[in-house]
């Protein structure tokens, strides 16, 4: 079968023809449907992110998937139900406590493997298998749309952390702000705005016109251009931020969210920067943390209730973000088109068969 | 009666004869037993936190204190009746939702008044007036450690919304380590001890032979030396922390203490730095906090829910614990050697009358 690759030594993704899976006990063989494109991805094939699983020199692509059963195996699972697997593996030397109890996501990255991106295969490939107990059932009517139940996932997950570092008070958000306008950004905002938030904003640093500050304005978000408005300045420029979300990786904006929290407000980190040195006012940020009750969550990967959960939201979104997201999907013939970025690109998946 | 006051211009306490106050509408008079001292005063003495009231040119000192109702005018208490006052008071302007929903704590500062720190007398004097809503009963074999009750009930509050940012997994600390050795940090250590850790540490720069270390070993905690151990080395010197309590005020710690935790881990930031600009290694910092999905929840202050929570906590604490944490309480007539602060102190408190 053909599967999407990036092999050792190569920074750019090809196509490689690799023997269809053998489901082993427990597992179920998946016909894969579409993969979506994400900057971990990108990280993953430029070398900067992950690796390759052990003793081998190519790594199967993408961790955004949805496909149809193809063979059950005796698992609760039927032929051609749709499904979406999570991400994360136990160690090659066996499981641990995190799988034990349904919470692979809070597993430190040495204890588990992460399928398309750190020492486990991913899912771009015709056909792939998974643990029944990894993969998440889709109504066939959402089946189009499943690559996105995976980045939706990893919100769900980012977004529940926060409410809970809030649920020993009276809070009640309002203002919620994304830094980044990549689909993950976009995805949150949809989230924000279908939670009840009445005011958003999304933090990017594009000109107009541009499709992403069209989609912002369409969910009736206020766009920030960071170049104008530095993220410590927005609460003079806009307000202070009851909740912020963010997916930029750029480390400043970490530590620069707390300035624009409101009292009580909880930022969520979920970005994955690199070293970097620079000096903060850590006096001044240390007090506003403590007098103003302000909490900061890091977040990584999602487990199957954020899935599930995942699948009810992206049940809801308006059809016309949807379309909007999505940019392109493409064909496995043409699947370079889905790894190309332009300032056109928002979201792109890529097709391996039809429903 | 005699009070205990800071005059403005003044950096040293001093008595003052003021008249008895008269308890308004759904107030309650109450005759002070004692009032406890701790590192907030000494900063509202040197003038480096708080305010005076409006219009004042004099602030009674003292924010934890436990006293006998005198006349209960009306309210649900009764004369006799043991009780500690809560701390936070609404602005001169009036009430607002943070005090309308019982969570003062929660108001930014500039939304509250806090007694004998900025803004509203406190309760260092023979008697004080306060709303009945905010005294909470003490039983009367606690009344000589009532004082007590406030600072433990700022760690209540602290660890209450440390774990509440941990509530959306299964979470589960063994290994506590609290910054900072001064009568919270202790507090705070004999708190951790009590919930069951079955693993805590906690830092300080002292030499033996020391009170503090005396105290920490006492509780069965590992007592780390920061001139020898920086924070940022303590998980390859003992172990990574599940929750870290920050008790110094040094604002290196807010940040350090994310490489200090364990994956799942939470810092509770509670120290009031000054401005004070640093570097940090940002990118990695960040990159920890999300990869292990890390917390840091910021407190201050307290409500009645935990002062009652205190209330408990403390009547649970093992007697040595108290006769040794608390190395002095003085007559009102000798005042001064309750502020005085040497390498034997640990926590003091003013006696106003017994009860």
């Amino acid at each position: 079968m053909d599967a999407i690759v990036v092999r050792r030594g190569e920074t750019s993704p090809t196509v490689a023809d690799l023997p269809r899976p053998d489901p082993g006990p427990g597992e179920v063989l998946v016909r894969t449907l579409r993969v979506g494109v994400d900057g971990t991805d990108h990280e993953v094939i430029e070398g900067n992110h992950g690796g390759f699983p052990e003793g081998e020199d190519l790594l199967v692509l993408g961790h955004e998937a949805v496909g149809v059963v193809e063979e059950a195996d005796g698992t609760p699972f039927e032929e051609g139900d749709v499904v979406v697997p999570t991400v994360r593996r136990p160690p090659v030397e066996g499981t641990n406590e995190y799988f034990e109890r349904g919470e692979p996501d809070m597993a430190p990255p040495e204890d588990c493997r992460e399928c398309g991106i750190d020492g486990a295969h991913g899912f771009m490939s015709e056909y792939f298998t998974a643990p029944a107990e990894s993969l998440v059932p889709v109504p066939e009517n959402l089946a189009e749309w499943g690559f996105l139940v995976e980045p939706v996932s990893i919100s769900e997950k980012a977004i529940e952390h926060a409410a809970a570092s809030r649920s020993a008070f009276d809070w009640d958000p309002d203002a919620g702000l994304v830094l980044g306008n990549g689909s993950l950004g976009l995805l949150t905002l949809a989230m924000l705005d279908q939670r009840g938030y009445e005011r958003t904003y999304c933090l990017g640093r594009r000109d107009r016109p541009d499709p992403t500050i069209d989609v912002i304005e369409e969910l009736g978000a206020t766009y920030v251009d960071s170049r104008r408005t530095p993220v410590t300045e927005i609460p003079d420029a806009h307000e202070a931020m009851d909740f912020v979300y963010e997916a930029t990786g750029y480390a400043r904006h970490a530590f620069e969210c707390i300035e624009a929290l409101a009292p009580g407000g909880v930022g969520a980190l979920l970005g994955v920067p690199e070293p970097w040195e620079f000096e903060i006012d850590g006096g001044r940020l240390h007090k506003e943390f403590v007098m103003n009750n302000k909490a900061l969550v890091g977040s990584v990967n999602s487990n199957v209730s954020h899935f599930e959960a995942a699948v009810e939201t992206l049940g809801e979104f308006p059809a016309w973000f949807l379309d909007d997201l999505v940019t392109g999907v493409h064909d496995l013939g043409n699947y370079e088109a889905a790894f190309a970025q332009d300032e056109t690109t928002i979201k792109t998946a890529v097709q391996f068969s039809q429903i």
